[in-house]
């Protein structure tokens, strides 16, 4: 893959020119960051197993008519991707109240929404990535009033698909952040599901124990992060290939 | 006025029982505050010119056939108003980066905004009154969807009568804050304008010198605050009762 151009580089992704036009390929870092960067850290095997579950994610959602990036996984660590035009909003689908929620409304952590909630961030890591409303999207063009209603039912879709998912499985969705771009295809222009979905954009609770199996054990120093991950990841029974980085440690002590 | 029931005790006005059901009294102190109550200061003199300032955009509006909770002025520092529920939601409409808007999307002061904005922040002082969307209001039912409509394009006539009636004297409206409140009257709901407009909740720009005529003054320690309030009077014809507090001191220097 060295040889592909670097097209974008992230926090815990980068993005190559794909193998042909209108293709990327997504490589998955064992990266982690906190605090927009203050906090980072290299976490063996996060990559692989993000690759897995988004890519068990976005088949289905591809499946469901929930139109995304998502080609086919390539390898341990690369997807092969649409290109799109990313839209420079992260959406924030709400259930219980945590993160910066309960800060900014006084919300106990743990408190059931009284319906799911939609926030916009824009992403700007020099401005922290603020919340902004539709008001401010369509004010400066960053998104049009139709590409935002587009946004919002898909981002509702994916909350009713990935709700149904992980409490199959015993795990509570509490937030989930998602991205998505312009899929231009010949003069249609659609908007579809980009980024990834993984423990590192989910907030994800056991149901029975309340453990926390997403990116909080690494901003709260819980340790353990690639135990849940993987915990995730065979609760959906996704069968994820022996890796040194994988099979070293302890498992996640529930 | 002091036999009257006091019933809310603002940080610029005091809302006391009407001599009807059905009407209150708003009265409007010399208190200026700043960065949520964090500065404090007495101004002689503010209370009675922001009286006389709201008393004239409150009728002009009532006279548009834009509903407010406005009935008459009593005398120089109360007004008869309307006993409405107040809505917990301030609205600000922008025309021009300033104040937080700069700050949240990194925008230089004075830069025309592609169009007028309108934001929403909870009404909590402990919260510091936080920035929330649409969907936080409707999610936590302080305003439904219709109300939320009803006051967007309450905020949009406003801004377009005071965008025109500051141009025609001279002043550039940067941005504002409203409240709104619920009208009971039978079985007929209505969202009507509450709370005060004055120099107090809008920027207001002198289009000449670019001298700021508003609560800014205070917040950035530039001094003169009434002389630009009753700038601001005198440029709308309004003639301010002779008194005391607004004869001393010197007149606002261009």
């Amino acid at each position: 893959m060295n040889r592909r151009r670097k097209i974008y580089e992230g926090k815990a992704k980068d993005l190559y020119e794909g193998p042909e036009p209108g293709t990327l390929v997504q490589y998955f870092k064992d990266d982690a960051t906190a605090g927009n960067g203050a906090k980072h850290e290299i976490i063996d095997g996060k990559g692989v197993l993000n690759n897995r579950i988004s890519e068990f994610i976005f088949t289905r959602l591809n499946g469901m008519g929930i139109p995304t990036h998502f080609l086919r996984r390539l390898n341990m660590r690369e997807q092969l991707i649409k290109e799109v035009e990313i839209i420079p909003i992260e959406v924030v689908v709400r259930n219980v109240a945590a993160g910066s929620l309960c800060k900014r409304l006084g919300l106990e952590l743990g408190t059931p929404l009284p319906r799911s909630i939609i926030e916009f961030y824009y992403k700007d890591d020099a401005l922290g990535d603020p919340l902004v409303s539709e008001e401010h999207i369509t004010a400066f063009g960053w998104a049009t009033p139709p590409e935002l209603d587009d946004i919002m039912s898909l981002a509702i879709r994916v909350n009713d698909f990935l709700t149904g998912l992980f409490m199959g499985v015993g795990i509570q969705l509490v937030d989930f952040k998602i991205e998505c771009g312009r899929l231009y295809e010949g003069d249609v222009m659609r908007i579809v599901l980009a980024d990834e979905i993984s423990p590192d954009n989910c907030r994800l609770w056991d149901i029975k124990t309340r453990n926390k199996l997403d990116k909080d054990r690494f901003r709260e120093d819980l340790g353990g992060l690639v135990d849940a991950y993987r915990e995730v990841a065979q609760r959906l029974g996704i069968l994820v290939e022996t890796d040194n980085a994988l099979t070293t440690g302890p498992r996640l002590v529930q």
